[in-house]
């Protein structure tokens, strides 16, 4: 028996016959601006379980502990089934997007530092941003918590600027969700990873190997995301 | 010889013969919403250099630093010259304002905890909300700033809460900025601490004792702020 959990933009999650774990579909929508902006691209979800994949399974041989159990299909993986914290973690090393507009600095500045930003998962709030002591006061996570996604959140950030450096990629920003393991409440990363979640330039050209491609109709989305993988199964 | 360094909206700097002093001239000007609206109120720089100066007195006896050196006159105080760091740091222990935007909380919710927020002195920006991450990145604050800031942040909130609830206020909110001083870069607290910069509520009645007066047309600001400066003189 299997039942639709969730449909969110870009993916359904649904039960298996485990309840310590989920079936992911990758599906072929994209969307941007909050859903403003939206197409079906055929491939897509194929292109982003096999990128997200090979992010993952990197991830795992760096002893970093992520919701990912295997991909099972073109377009499906299982995953650990954990309770969202409701905390966009969005980590930045150049400058991008919102951030350019927030700090008033130019778009590919290198920060110099890396940069971890927490949004509050709100559709009717707008993702506001938060910081530590807002998450405290309304209970969206605890002290430990927080340290805890943060440290994963610069792990996980190193481990994949050296992947995507190898791949000739620079990793602009990207943004991150955790989940508390349903069976012990340990805290892994979960979602995705994923042309759709991380800015990521040629390292040379600053081309878009990104979903800004679609947002600002700069070129096919899933020529974009076919090169991306090209890229990275070259990577040893 | 005394040259105006600085007009600001509800205060004048100016230079001393002492470099390490300036003089602060409070004005009758009251402006709201990012200076949109705007009024003069006869008597409104009296009050609030009375008020301030009482506040001050009352860090001081609590041994907390701050640039007050003494009221030299109804409007006039000499403080120590330093250089701001380009932060707004807001303290709130009940939701109001844009808090209770940003979280989708109901103004008058008591926090349970204090929250600490930074905001980006930046009338071009906006004075957007910031973590740590973006004031180290942009260099506007060291590591150790921010914690002394912090530090000193929630001390004057303390000292504050007791002496406002000793004549039965609330306080709710307010606004503080920071200095290095010119003669030894130690962090002050700087700028004012009056009924513009904090929201005051009555502990009773929730009666408004602040500039929100002003913002939300409920009362006459002279009288509002005539009132607090009395129940604050009322205390010991």
């Amino acid at each position: 028996m299997s039942q639709l959990l969730y449909e969110g933009k870009a993916k359904k999650m649904f039960t298996t016959d485990d309840p310590d774990v989920l079936r992911v579909e990758y599906k072929n929508d994209a969307t941007a601006f909050n859903g403003k902006k939206k197409a079906v691209f055929p491939g897509k979800g194929k292109l982003n379980n096999a990128i997200c994949t090979k992010i993952f399974h990197v991830l795992k041989e760096n002893n970093l502990p992520t919701h990912f159990i295997e991909k099972i299909s073109e377009t499906e993986q299982l995953v650990k089934a954990v309770d969202i914290v409701p905390i966009e973690v969005v980590v930045r090393n150049i400058v991008a997007g919102s951030l350019a507009k927030r700090l008033g600095l130019d778009e590919g500045t290198d920060l110099g530092q890396t940069i971890v930003e927490f949004y509050y998962k709100s559709d009717e709030l707008g993702d506001p941003m938060i910081n530590d002591d807002h998450a405290l006061a309304t209970k969206i996570a605890t002290e430990e918590e927080l340290a805890e996604i943060r440290r994963q959140a610069l792990s996980v950030n190193e481990v994949l600027q050296a992947l995507f450096a190898e791949a000739g990629i620079l990793l602009v920003d990207f943004k991150l969700e955790f989940g508390k393991l349903k069976s012990n409440g340990g805290i892994v990363l979960a979602d995705e990873i994923s042309p759709d979640t991380c800015r990521l330039w040629d390292k040379e050209t600053h081309e878009k190997l990104d979903k800004d491609v679609f947002r600002r109709n700069i070129a096919d989305l899933p020529e974009t995301y076919e090169k991306l993988l090209s890229r990275l199964e070259a990577v040893k």
